[in-house]
């Protein structure tokens, strides 16, 4: 097969010892699929802070490009917290996305059977809950124009918001082609009654939808779809969602599965390229003991092999091997009910390489 | 007593039924406490487009403004949903906030312990929320500058998000005073890592928390917090924001509670005056059958008697008064476990008034 090239970015905190797991697992699919990957990790964030002055080199930019897909753990420390905002790890977090072109952010929110409990949500609310926000990564009011200046009434500071409809379009239809592959139902959520930006995505939404008939399509406001969310979680299938409210809105519906460990994510461009990447954080308060959960950066190579390389039967293989090992009852500490039965991080890397 | 002047606008769906209700336990304390006030009612939102061509009439402006207080029901519903800008309810409702200088909004979400069952959060989740969403209500991206323009890559639209230093001193100095006379604890909400406007934000609270020693504050961020609202809802006591997270934190935190029908809320200025009204929507699906649930709106009148008037007893006896209802089993249909035994708008608020 193919040489395939991965760009590997641990990162900060338990990045590196959760993306060790699922190399693990990515090496193990070489033997069993005769898949051919070629890995080159790269600093990014706190690290590369600390290494080499910027949370983005440009090698760690130039590693990505020269890739076909970009496996990243996670970044971001309270030891950076207080730096100014070039030296932090979230500059270089939307910095990648916007020099990658990553304007696709796809959050896949479903309920692991056996994590069920887990929830704060009651389990009869959550049955059948499996969605996917789809956030737009690289517009918006994170890339607008942002300053300070003196108003009549003392310093004020800036924000701007834009969305141009090329923007909106791709976005959009690539939400509206995901939605075709699953049960065909999309929110499009805005705040249409308030911002000029959302009109124009609304138009969009609705001039787009005429190509999608069998698509069945709903404007949903921001608020009420925070609310929606918690009262009707299985009713979702795909929403689609501008940058912010797509930030506050996936956290959301991550958290309501109670899978948060879980979880992975795709951050996507044009064409097969992608960087993926668990949706929890950095965790550093138990960065560094072994005990961290890797099957949310485990299942980000599966979700890899789906969008990316179309390695659709070695992806099943993963995201069977974690099923079979979460229903053998083993678990990481944050999922634990019983935690004095935890197992640790490579622990339970190989029982899920061993379950292939 | 002195005669205290109060703007009613019914509005439109249920609006007028639930506002009626209120009117009967307002003026049920006149007579147990000898207050005395004036109502005159107004039209506002899709009824007054209707018949005055506006959302707003200047006429009801004026009585807003010559009144110490304002009771609204709800506004808009689909009858409007498709009108133009200047011709939709929510300009209204901006409009009001913006010309009686509405800065703050007050949105309680605490849990009716006989109405537990009806979140769909666990109920030891949450055992014990009981918090309160401060939203700044007159600036940010609600009132930025908000226009379309031809980009390089086509038509774009813009909105703008302004905050400056007063605008925010003067929500955050209130929150912290509301946390003053609770449990001292106050999480400011804001998206520092990424807005200039979250930056400015969170430097005035840092600056203003030296004020208040005794206030426990945390810092988090807007999308963090839409999780730990569902994470460990009664771990937090007041929550301070901006416009445009405030409107979805607020309705996040509605609807955990489980009593979304039973939420008020009010729209302060400086000084006393106030507009109150109930958290819910105008319902135009059941309206004018007689059937909606009127709590929300009494309670905010006794949150009026509270916050505008300093009429605490009287707030006390009608809070106690829903209170004693509720226990003795009456329900209205949407808080009704047994739909079949669910009691009408009015029934419930002559309950309530025979219960004072
Ligand atoms: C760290 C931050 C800039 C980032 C964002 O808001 O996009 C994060 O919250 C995310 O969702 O990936
Ligand atoms: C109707 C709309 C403009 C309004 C808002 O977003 O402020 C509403 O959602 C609210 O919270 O009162």
């Amino acid at each position: 097969a193919e040489v395939k090239k991965i760009a590997v970015l641990g990162g900060d905190g338990i990045g590196p010892e959760v993306v060790g797991e699922a190399l693990k697992v990515l090496k193990k699919t070489e033997e069993l699929f005769g898949y051919q990957f070629e890995t080159e990790h790269a600093l990014f964030g706190g690290i590369a802070i600390d290494e080499k002055g910027t949370p983005l080199p440009q090698e760690t930019l130039d590693l990505c490009k020269s890739a076909d897909a970009v496996l990243l753990g996670a970044v971001g420390g309270p030891k950076w917290d207080n730096n100014s905002k070039e030296l932090r790890p979230e500059t270089g977090l939307l910095g990648i996305r916007k020099a990658l072109g990553l304007f696709s952010n796809i959050r896949p929110a479903n309920v692991f059977d056996c994590l069920k409990d887990a929830s704060t949500l009651k389990p009869e609310v959550l049955e059948g809950t499996d969605l996917i926000v789809v956030r737009e990564l690289t517009g918006g009011i994170y890339f607008g124009e942002k300053f300070r200046r003196e108003g009549a009434n003392g310093e004020e500071a800036v924000d701007t918001c834009v969305y141009n409809v090329q923007e909106v379009e791709r976005i959009v239809r690539q939400a509206f082609d995901i939605a075709m592959t699953r049960s065909k139902r999309l929110a499009s959520v805005d705040k249409a009654n308030v911002l000029e930006t959302s009109r124009l995505w609304r138009e969009v939404v609705n001039r787009i939808a005429v190509e999608y008939p069998e698509v069945e399509l709903e404007h949903v406001l921001v608020d009420n779809c925070a609310m929606q969310l918690l009262r009707r979680p299985s009713s979702f299938d795909v929403i689609v969602t501008e940058n912010m409210f797509g930030d506050i809105l996936s956290d959301e519906a991550a958290m309501l599965t109670g899978s948060i460990g879980m979880l992975s994510s795709a951050s996507l461009g044009e064409g097969s390229f992608g960087l993926y990447e668990p949706v929890h954080g950095s965790a550093p308060d138990i960065a560094g003991q072994g005990i961290s959960n890797p099957i949310a950066t485990i299942l980000s190579v599966a979700l890899m092999f789906r969008l990316t390389f179309g390695y659709h039967e070695a992806a099943k293989s993963i995201e069977d091997a974690v099923k079979n090992v979460l229903d053998a009852g083993h678990r990481t500490g944050d999922i634990a009910v019983d935690k004095s039965k935890a197992i640790g991080t490579s622990a339970m890397g190989d029982l899920i390489v061993a379950a292939m």
